[in-house]
């Protein structure tokens, strides 16, 4: 069976896993606003380190009304537009349409099952270093592991068949049995660095270079280990000292958070930061140093001007 | 009996005291460095909301072997600098020489008790805003009320006579008789502001109007009272709503840290968290947000150029 993939959020997650689909011949829609005209008329460049592609014919779409029903809709949005999820997609659900959420943080899932009650979900989790540098214009600077994981899904044959077309796409992908935990696991890394590289307007080099942020980093990434395993997660207390050695081993990275707050956009910090609290308090966890952080990304959120 | 003071750091806090004991006719003597020509040529200049004054004749110093004996020394030194007092005020120790640390944070006191066993020591706390705007020029902005504390002097009557010298002196002084407990009230407000105006560069208003960092500091302050109670320090958790009201009543301010910070000093970070942490730590006491913002101005310490 052939699926029809639709991309919403055709930026550096979107443009790039879409763009790998559709490279590798399956048929894939893409969501487009500003760059829709471009897109259209001279289809989407993809500049990466596994090679460049160009894809000279795209099924662009300016809404979702002129899309086919998707099988798959891959959501590569920021999590601040997520409230625009249900009527995005609305119009292109099916019977079994498979709605994956390729985002950081927590409780996104729930949300949309809310949201769109009877939708089948999964979550994905990009590790990519990638962004959209114009109009019609994706890099892909570093790494593009592909995690996915059910969260209600009744026919998981679908979300099997979209890993063997991400893998024969050339991408490398994993599905993962316990979606809960793949979630956590990422935030042990995404809540220091992505918060405080923006508090410091650094790079993670810059914060791993200095024994008293190196120290911090590894004292909030314990506290996301400990409220993970309150909720249920499968976290060992190493996980802290890998991912140390593995970011010391790293080029110096520009989280996504970073690179929201250097173009002025709204930072994730609900998906990533309250929710991630909201629930570790829920299941009798405190989490004094993130939520410390989230109280001065809000703060940074408003007053960017001032720096 | 007039007493002979000796101010060892003639910067915002000591050039301010001495000078109004100095304006009121009392012997000075003032330890002077980069501004000790300009000192002993042209006096000290006080710019105050109190009213301006001008010593044109100044006991001026450039090393404490030149000074007579003191009775009462007055250290306005950042605690930064405080691995040189024992050296400093050997020259013009005699018996009960009382000496006063004019300074910010915790442990001051001990640390001079160890390093000059059987010196007769009290603590001050400034609630002043001062700084030095050129050599032998200080500028008194706000406030200027001193709490003084024995420490573990013998002699008493000594200290009485001091606050009664600053108070005929024109300057509001009080007695404490529980300096434990009134230099922890003064970290209630130091711990947060000190630190936070610095990591966001802002001054204190900026941090009040957010929501978000205005419920921040309110709970630092908690952690502090908390902590300080664990450390034997009569302190309500009212304490905190007085002081964000107290805040919220005062005008955008710089606090000592900030003004520091914006002059490329060294910031006092030891003595004002790092302390604190320990002897909270050694009581029982977490202060998980405390340590996090010294672990941030560790960095900011070292990093500031980035900025």
């Amino acid at each position: 069976m052939e699926l029809v993939y639709t991309i919403i959020g055709s930026g550096g997650i979107g443009g790039y896993y879409g763009g790998k689909l559709a490279h590798a011949g399956h048929e894939v829609h893409f969501l487009l606003h500003s760059d829709y005209e471009q897109v259209s008329q001279n289809g989407l460049k993809v500049d990466s380190v596994g090679g460049d592609f160009h894809l000279r014919k795209v099924n662009a779409h300016s809404h979702t009304q002129s899309m086919p029903k998707a099988d798959v809709i891959l959501i590569g949005l920021k999590t601040t537009n997520n409230h625009l999820i249900k009527e995005l997609v609305t119009p292109i659900l099916k019977e079994n349409t498979i709605i994956v959420l390729i985002q950081n943080g927590l409780g996104i899932e729930e949300q949309l099952n809310e949201d769109l009650p009877g939708s089948q979900i999964a979550g994905g989790l990009a590790f990519i270093c990638s962004e959209k540098i114009g109009p019609g214009h994706i890099k892909h600077m570093d790494y593009g592991k592909l995690i996915i994981g059910s969260y209600n899904i009744t026919k998981t044959e679908i979300l099997q068949q979209v890993c063997t077309d991400m893998q024969n796409a050339g991408v490398q992908v994993e599905l993962s049995s316990d979606l809960n935990t793949s979630r956590w696991q990422k935030l042990i890394w995404n809540v220091p660095f992505n918060g405080l590289t923006v508090v410091f307007n650094s790079s993670t080099k810059a914060l791993m270079t200095h024994a008293a942020t190196k120290q911090l980093i590894y004292d909030m990434m314990l506290e996301v280990i400990h409220a993970g395993r309150a909720c249920g997660a499968h976290l060992e207390d190493q996980l802290a000292d890998a991912m140390i050695d593995l970011t010391e081993r790293m080029k110096p990275y520009a989280p996504s958070m970073k690179v929201d707050y250097d173009h002025n956009r709204p930072l994730e910090i609900d998906a990533i930061y309250s929710q991630t609290i909201a629930v570790a308090a829920k299941n009798g966890c405190a989490m004094p140093k993130v939520e410390m952080l989230e109280k001065q990304l809000r703060f940074l959120n408003v007053v960017k001007a001032k720096r």
